[in-house]
């Protein structure tokens, strides 16, 4: 097979009739695969099953500190999961707090905060042109919380060091730029971990907006898939420095450690800061599971085991993220009509094809029975202007299904090539 | 014993010396008790216990509907609490969803709705001078939100068959009067059950606001402590007859039901109001800890079961209540200057001392080392204008530290009243 850009019509015309008739055959299977959302697989979730092997023993359901993890109270979380946090985060423990099972909705609720009572500013509210930084592309839930929130979304675009921290730079000096989402290690969908000198560079903006907030989700802090993977600076150090340190909310969780539905989540901030989302959540609730705290703290242990533990993890999805690369490599390397990321971490491969023709892909990956995150999706408003980033998430079909749904994509992407070749 | 009330001024002289050194000998014990709060004591707890033992058995951790309860999704909450919840609250099992471990959380995020984006009309942010009706005495937890959240909050006067009627009627009248906050089951702190007759008003009224909302905490809707307790009128059915069904936003946990810090919560509302508040939650997580109600699905099974469990709670609580009310009867009846409510359920006694009194009989019992809600916490703003009201809340302590926590109690009832009646 050659490159796809160089041949002529007639040889195009060929290579359609061979690939649809190759979609066909895809289709004609009836196949029924979802790789659309950054799920773990049902091994993945059985690896912390002992969790769930429950004994009161010698300190019943008393954690460390005595505290009876069934009753009520304890907003900032129990003593053991915030000093595990505060290791895997680099962050003092008494600056971390733990949350339900949701790392999400942290950060939503730090929004839905700012938006009511601001960040020792007016609130958000109250400034009616308000805009949200979104590196592009990037996580489609971030994205959508702020949009809920009427922020005006703003696309930064991404590189192989992070955001385009010049445009950062330039754009925070307007008063109406309220924050940005930032996934800093294995960044969703790219695999990017962000380069000292981008963290450096977030550590030292000077933004106009007193109450600037970063949303630093680092989801996949301890999720390599080599050996010990990329290094991530840490910015609440590097912003200590510059004295920028009420700057970040830091977010991260277990969901992909333990239990996606079940785990539990972590926040973490200067201490002001921290104080001002404490004083919200204290009218919020009268304190979180920390039943599901307990469970996690017994099984995880500290930093060391949670290593070992994500090494297990790595096993079983490092042969899905090859199987994905190495089908590319093979089916689409040669056509030319496409270029992917090959993250050593994280959760995602972000693939992208010609110009105008990742709606296309995907609807015909729909049609012959496999699920794609929609195109579009990571970017704000679902728009891609090129319509060309498509986010794979390899990890929840078995290897089977996976090498399965990745033919199809592959087909499906030669398609729509083919299709909008010989339209030109 | 006398009244207090018929005394002189040597006989209260006399009396004043007794209760004195009553005091001072309460003082020398060096008690350290807690009835502050209404939490279940840990016997209370352990009756749930066995709903840990987790096991995946021929099901694994899949519901009914075949949901993997361990992974993401189902922002709605599992089948089978969803319908359990619908028995409990006499609704439609489409028209409940379930949440975490906290229902004033749920209660929160939707004030929280209100604020930034409204129930159909306005947001409330909008509304500068919004206020939200507070029946008194009542639960400070529920003030405090509105509080948060910046609404004026109005007194409502609690009556043996609940809010003052006529008043919420006329004050609804305004437009900015958003809403009132209701524990219609045995209310906190009084244990009055509302009267069908008030439902039934709360159900044809007529409220100005057109997004005004009843928050109808029906906390303690299984809490009986004798047989099959008080009968609270359904008041969504209410609603219906009378085309109000987007009035009500109505809660309930399992909170004092399985494990106060680990429960599941409900939240049940008209499909229109319904929708409106998953609009929001699809943006703030990506789902609810599923196994926990998973757990709690298999430990409760039906209303039934529930029922029979809450019995044995009663077992337990009930005597703790008996114990307060038989002290209060012979130490503080005879003098006269006190007197209390006798709920058949929830989790509170509401204490009525002297006009002026209820702030110092509190300073009076942590002085010897009994820990009482605050005096006031019971009305907004933490104000009780006459300075009468205490909460007592039996359940925590055991049934010997409660006999000792109400004998220094009954002494400084007495100790204060007659500060009064001396200084007079």
């Amino acid at each position: 097979m050659n490159s796809y850009l160089k041949m002529n019509k007639s040889e195009l015309e060929k290579e359609f009739e061979s690939v649809k008739s190759e979609y066909e055959t895809h289709k004609a299977k009836g196949l029924k695969l979802d790789m659309s959302r950054g799920k773990p697989c049902k091994d993945n979730v059985m690896l912390s099953k002992n969790m769930l092997d429950v004994t009161d023993g010698a300190n019943g359901f008393l954690n460390e500190d005595g505290v009876d993890c069934l009753n009520y109270g304890g907003i900032e979380g129990i003593k053991e999961m915030r000093a595990l946090f505060a290791v895997i985060l680099g962050m003092p423990a008494s600056q971390v707090i733990i949350g339900g099972n949701s790392s999400l909705n942290l950060m939503f609720d730090a929004v839905s905060q700012g938006m009511t009572h601001g960040f020792g500013d007016k609130p958000w509210y109250e400034t009616k042109n308000r805009k949200f930084l979104c590196p592009v592309p990037g996580y489609d839930r971030h994205f959508a919380v702020t949009e809920y929130f009427g922020f005006e979304l703003i696309p930064i675009e991404m590189n192989e060091n992070g955001p385009d921290m010049d445009k950062v730079e330039r754009l925070v000096k307007d008063e109406s730029v309220k924050g940005i989402w930032c996934v800093p290690k294995y960044s969703n969908p790219e695999g990017v971990t962000y380069s000292d000198e981008v963290v450096k560079r977030f550590a030292t903006l000077k933004p106009a907006a007193k109450d600037f907030k970063i949303f630093w989700d680092n989801a996949y802090c301890v999720h390599d898939l080599y050996g010990d993977g990329d290094k991530l600076l840490n910015l609440y150090e590097e912003c200590i420095k510059s004295g920028n340190e009420d700057l970040p909310i830091i977010f991260a969780s277990t969901s992909k450690i333990t239990f996606p539905g079940a785990g539990v989540s972590a926040m973490a901030a200067s201490e002001k800061v921290l104080n001002m989302l404490k004083c919200r959540i204290k009218y919020q609730t009268v304190g979180p599971d920390k039943l599901n705290m307990l469970l996690h703290a017994r099984f995880l242990h500290n930093k060391k085991e949670v290593t070992e533990h994500m090494k297990k993890h790595a096993e079983l999805i490092r042969p899905k993220f090859e199987s994905v690369i190495s089908s590319f490599e093979s089916e689409l390397t040669p056509a030319g009509i496409a270029h992917w990321t090959n993250p050593k971490g994280g959760y995602f491969i972000s693939l992208y094809v010609l110009d105008g023709c990742a709606k296309r892909t995907c609807e015909l990956c729909k049609e012959a029975g496999v699920v794609l995150t929609g195109a579009g999706a990571t970017y704000p408003y679902g728009k891609d202007e090129k319509d060309s980033n498509l986010r794979i998430a390899p990890t929840y079909p078995s290897l089977e299904e996976l090498k399965k749904a990745t033919e199809v994509l592959c087909t499906a992407v030669k398609y729509a090539a083919l299709e909008k070749l010989l339209n030109n």
